[in-house]
């Protein structure tokens, strides 16, 4: 497969800039302290759509030629992807599909219906979802975006390392959390360009272990029943983004569910900032001290903030 | 009494420069719809200590001449004052003598202790707290910081709105939440100063009323039995607050707990930052459109974002 290259990154960057925040560069003495680093947090919480998201499906949207716009996109999710999509679709002023299992949050429908897509019901297996997605597809014509699987979706995901660089850099280490693998590899793209001596360190939860697993047996291994409180991070690694991740990315960490609510407290109480559990991942490796990181000045994506307050961890 | 000017506040910015972060201003598109208005947040919630109390108590400690700072500052409080007092104190190098209730939060004694203050404890009473904050003046001839009814700490709470409307001004509307009355003085000082056109409002609780009384009565008469979620709003009105508040404020409104706890909510969900209920008391009002802002820019200032992260009033 072809995969993309910095310039690819770039190109998206200009494509998406006049659509997409850039979100800004936080950081907290207290946390600096507990971890022993110096951390710069990327702010894709305060995004569009309150997820990283938003630049992947924006690239993807802006990269079809007019004939292909005009049918519309299309895709299966229930999460930050089809809000993502929906958003970047009304942009450009075309259609967009999404594919939803009727059992999805009343609060996610609601949002992709708010920014005007035209939402499918289905079953809530994979099954359902990918056949009902085949014939939506051929029924509207509509291009399918993958939320991670993706060529110019990786690209998009990679501006966001690319921005935190520019705005922040050097960095000794850039982390990000992986469960697809659309924002790993395209920060790893991006910082191996900028950083060529960075280490690119991804967090993942113990409980949704397949790209721990599959980097270090050097075998695509899809999960069977993840189970993670961090729940944009249940998806299994794409084929496109396993072949970026085992070229650029120099180690996969897992965590406990534990030290994931721990970060996303302390994130919470100490940077006054709302996180979903996925983007606390990173940190939550850093306290476990699951990265040597002692003095150094380190990169994290913080990939949304979106998630029901009615059903907080917190006790 | 003599009442600050807006010079006094200039020197109270060049003052605390050094140690108060100048907080950012944030927008939000969708609550931006849902109002009417052009709204921008000044976000103490980042402030130090994470609330604008730090300012004052800043400019309050740093005021101070050698002589007076060598024997410290002393105060009771059990919430951001404390911790903001204790926090100046350290960071000038003097004692911090805070005078708390026994029955105070775990969490915040932590804090106070945490920035090095002594602690001393008494019954949960007013006439316990002041008998106990004057033994502690005498015995260790520490200066009395009040947390509202006091020049310097009034002059330090009106840098926010300085900053606000020297980042995103010009504004139509002002608005701040009113406890004490520190920071709604100090504000209405900067911005009659700054856009002598625009228009002061300030938000209070319904169940804590005592400036929205007196504001209209046009005599100071404290609550008695206040009760809020807005927690850093449950103080009555000092004297010198009340003094400037008379000349320099144009309105003050009440909001229903329901309707604090809607607009937290929203800005939580919107804005991806947490605040504190008190913070949330401008909006409230807006959303219930207690004030006229249609198609008007209007700041706001955020006051903070300390609360029990175990205690949330979402469903």
């Amino acid at each position: 497969m072809k995969t993309p290259t910095f310039n690819d990154i770039e190109a998206a960057y200009e494509r998406i800039r006049p659509f997409a925040h850039r979100t800004p560069v936080m950081t907290c003495q207290a946390i600096n302290k507990m971890t022993g680093a110096n951390l710069f947090f990327k702010c894709e919480n305060f995004q569009k759509v309150g997820a990283f998201k938003f630049r992947g499906a924006a690239n993807a949207v802006f990269s079809l030629s007019p004939e292909e716009a005009a049918k519309g996109v299309c895709t299966h999710s229930s999460g930050n992807h089809a809000a993502a999509l929906a958003l970047a679709a009304r942009m450009r002023g075309i259609p967009a599909y999404i594919v939803m299992p009727a059992n999805a949050p009343e609060i996610k429908k609601k949002a992709v219906a708010g920014y005007g897509a035209v939402i499918t019901f289905c079953e809530p297996t994979l099954a359902a979802r990918e056949s009902t997605l085949q014939r939506v597809a051929a029924e509207t014509g509509a291009t399918e975006i993958h939320p991670y699987n993706n060529f110019n979706v990786i690209c998009g995901q990679g501006t966001a390392a690319k921005e935190l660089i520019e705005d922040s850099g050097p960095f000794d280490v850039v982390m990000a959390p992986v469960g697809g693998g659309g924002l790993l590899s395209g920060t790893a793209i991006a910082t191996k360009a900028l950083l060529p001596e960075a280490r690119v360190i991804a967090a993942e939860p113990a409980g949704a272990d397949d790209a721990f697993r599959s980097f270090y047996s050097q075998t695509l291994m899809p999960s069977v029943n993840p189970k993670t409180i961090a729940d944009g991070l249940l998806t299994s690694l794409g084929a496109l983004n396993f072949q970026i991740i085992q070229e650029k990315v120099d180690g996969i960490v897992t965590v406990s569910e534990e030290k994931i609510v721990e970060a996303m407290r302390l994130i919470w109480e100490r940077m006054k900032i709302i996180i979903e559990p996925s983007s606390a991942v990173p940190l939550a490796a850093l306290l476990k001290r699951k990265v040597d990181v002692d003095g150094k000045r380190v990169g994290i994506i913080l990939s949304g903030g979106n998630l029901d307050l009615g059903k907080l961890p917190f006790k």
